[in-house]
């Protein structure tokens, strides 16, 4: 862990609880789709793509407690995205927000250190990784601090030409993922009992919600597929731990694409608060 | 495909019998491991990795048909170590080898086609790929033009904990992803007969190699393992397909980093001819 932080499944419990919503903003910012207003005096895709997300953390901070920068939108950019990730997540931790890469890493050894220094230098606090290759290619970023979210099941229909199929030993795919998940996060468990080691599975798989909550009982969901993408509160609550908890639900083109494009970071600033209290009751408060 | 270019699967084909050896240099550099002389000039790790690889990239060039640079390595280094991999990428291109970036993305919808983007503007040939997502991972860099090798078996012992269990229908999870290889590479076939959707397979798990081989009989694989980790002239035969050929081997430690650290470049270029020549019989020329 990084010197004198918590770790990182206490720290996301407590924005969470600090803003009362586990709500996470997706930011997967595609030139063509933001605001005239936002790209105004910038000089480059980049630039703009940056100007943009600077904006979002500005009208979304204090709402939400979590964003998750999509890394493949930035890195399109080379070295200029990569500094606009740079400091959007720079930004994002000034603003208290917990950063979450969405990177989808899945490397061993020396690489897997690599890519964990690299997520460490961006400021990120978690990065998503896949797990294809072993519990190998998880370790290094827990090593580095970071927290993870291993992908167990994720939202669109083909996934399911992998994740859906049965082993020999009665579990699916995605169930052999969740309990890996579980066996490499025992040892990196909080005050909070959430572990550094979450899993990615999506609202919109309903079929398989509850049974991949009980194989991992207490581990935190990032839970894409919201809205856009057809979840619902329905289809997350299925996802709750025993304590009416541990879901953070992320949605990204309905807050940072509002319709309307005037005065548009008021709009973002509106559909993330609309976000944000949708999502509320998926969070029991304490009482 | 690129405008004017022949497709990926025919260019490496190509390349293969220009030098008359499948070997791949891995560019993984580790900023501890440069030899001194390397480092010379430079004023950061970056720089010096740059250096370094720019190096390699001379001292290989016409000897062997492709580089296979390890994304993480440069990652680490943020936009600094963006460059470093545009350039290295570049130089590459201009010595006429093929260049194979091992970033091991996964991504579906719009992130892949961004990942495809960084991919195509880096100036790589191919990608490596994870399918755990499913087969619309893929896709998108086939649509850009590049070519893809899937993740079917890697070289690490703990890949056994997801890669070697067996599904319901008998085929392991590595399998799995062997028949996805073929059937999305059906429609990518170039005039050699290989498609532009190869696979990796490692050279250290020889009990499976015959059985992918079979599932995969007319996929180009780049195969990893061979040298430090343990693969060998004989783990490699039986990956080779019915024509004697059908196989890429990497090394990377064995090569850039010789054990001599004067002429630190004369030294690479050794050590590329010795793997060139090495693996010289694992592709059978036309005779």
């Amino acid at each position: 862990m990084t010197a004198g932080a918590t770790r990182f499944a206490d720290r996301l419990v407590d924005a969470i609880e600090r803003t009362g919503t586990p709500a996470c903003v997706g930011l997967d910012p595609v030139f063509d789709r933001i605001p005239g207003a936002a790209r105004a005096g910038t000089h480059s895709e980049a630039d703009a793509v940056e100007a943009f997300c600077l904006g979002i953390v500005e009208a979304v901070a204090g709402m939400v407690p979590a964003i998750k920068p999509q890394s493949a939108c930035f890195e399109r950019y080379g070295a200029a995205g990569l500094r606009a990730l740079e400091r959007t997540c720079a930004a994002a931790r000034r603003a208290g927000l917990i950063v979450i890469l969405d990177a989808k890493r899945g490397d061993i050894g020396i690489s897997a250190e690599h890519y964990a220094a690299a997520a460490s230098r961006l400021g990120a606090d978690a990065i998503t990784v896949n797990a294809y290759l072993g519990p190998s290619t998880v370790e290094p970023y827990l090593e580095a601090g970071l927290g993870v979210f291993i992908l167990v099941r994720t939202s669109n229909a083909d996934s399911n030409a992998v994740q859906s199929l049965d082993l020999t030993d009665g579990r699916s795919v995605a169930e052999l993922m969740a309990d890996l998940t579980v066996v490499i996060g025992e040892d990196h468990v909080g005050h909070n009992a959430y572990s550094d080691v979450g899993a990615v599975v999506a609202a919109t798989k309903p079929d398989d919600a509850a049974r991949l909550r009980r194989r991992m009982a207490h581990t935190l969901f990032l839970v894409p597929g919201y809205g856009a993408q057809g979840g619902s509160l329905e289809t997350v609550r299925p996802l709750l731990d025993a304590q009416g908890r541990g879901v953070l639900v992320t949605a990204s083109r309905s807050v940072i694409y509002p319709p309307a494009m005037e005065d548009w970071k008021a709009q973002v600033a509106s559909a993330a608060t609309r976000f944000a209290d949708e999502v509320r009751p998926l969070w029991r408060r304490d009482s």
